[in-house]
């Protein structure tokens, strides 16, 4: 049986994936990209495009954050991942915050009470638009992957309500040093999360930790 | 200048210090003993009279546990610790939750709105009622402390208000893998704190990580 999986979701100490305010300008809000300035250096992100100087860092948070497209059939993200918009969508010619060659490489599944037509994106990524449940976004996704596990891509109320439905396996994430204030809670209605998946922990530099989660008995 | 330190404060993966409903059955009202397991089987926690088998532990978690009563010459600590009263005191005879030697050894400040005469305990340990604000609550602890540290001694909403003052220059926080769901949020107001004091992450087994708060320049 596919996993269904997250990667790199980062959180501040108080728990935000992201903060208040999201914009074309700001995809994280006020939290600017404090919360994803621990994945900038490394190799991996490097490899997905991100500007940098030289290869990048092949550390433990480069090991973790690797993980993420490996086996990966498709992945499922929130609306707010994919744009700032809100309501129905404006005829803008918006096709997401990656360019025309997305660095997802498979189908992916963009939640939204608003469907229209796929895109279909240069290197395999074709997005797909989808008001389903959770549940049905899932059966959905497992066809399109096959064998592949299922990414959950985020955000932060996506995998939520995904672990909220204990649809989730195996979750990672790097908890950053800041106290964010104020934006989106990701344990909010998740009180005894850990009697359905096991917590791991990696200390990485500079205060960053790494949680790891997986359901026992799948060996996530 | 003697530092400002908080020990040993145990949050859950969503922030909570303590769950819902303090009772005297219940200190930690819904949490119950989830918090403070970690520190149970350490030597330090046993040396203060915790029951348990043998010696206890000397690994990192004990490590960090010791350090909560060297140098320090006061503690002050928020109502909610001493007892689970609210409002006028009760004549009830209550002298805390430690018995007639608190492991205290030093005279103590509970921060209360309702002042009352000190209560003197076996061991060094005098309990005195204070109605303060936190800076003028340390001045006094400083008068009682001489040349030795205070500790913020708890609970979540004592230690809140020290560090949204500022007057805190070291914190030990643990983080159990437990998603508490409710209770007294420590990160709530705290926004920005990372540039007010540095953070370093230490994992221990089983998920528990421990956060170390210092002011920058004070060695702490």
């Amino acid at each position: 049986m596919s996993q269904v999986r997250v990667h790199n979701l980062s959180l501040s100490l108080d728990g935000f994936g992201t903060g208040e305010g999201q914009s074309l300008e700001e995809p994280f809000g006020h939290a600017g990209h404090r919360l994803m300035s621990w994945a900038f250096p490394t190799r991996t992100f490097r490899e997905m495009g991100l500007p940098g100087q030289g290869p990048g860092t092949t550390g433990i948070d480069d090991v973790l954050a690797s993980r993420w497209d490996r086996g990966i059939g498709v992945e499922i993200m929130g609306r707010h991942k994919f744009g700032p918009q809100r309501g129905p969508w404006p005829d803008d010619g918006w096709r997401g915050w990656w360019g025309e060659d997305p660095p997802f490489h498979t189908p992916v599944i963009v939640l939204t009470h608003h469907p229209r037509p796929p895109l279909v994106m240069k290197g395999g990524t074709r997005f797909e638009f989808l008001d389903a449940s959770p549940e049905e976004a899932l059966a959905r996704a497992r066809e399109l992957a096959g064998d592949l596990d299922v990414r959950i891509g985020g955000g932060v109320q996506a995998v939520r309500e995904f672990l909220a439905a204990d649809l989730v396996d195996s979750m990672h994430l790097a908890v950053v040093p800041i106290v964010l204030g104020r934006g989106e809670r990701l344990w909010d209605g998740l009180e005894g999360l850990e009697q359905r998946l096991a917590v791991e922990s990696v200390a990485s530099g500079s205060g960053l930790t790494h949680l790891l989660f997986s359901r026992p008995g799948t060996g996530g």
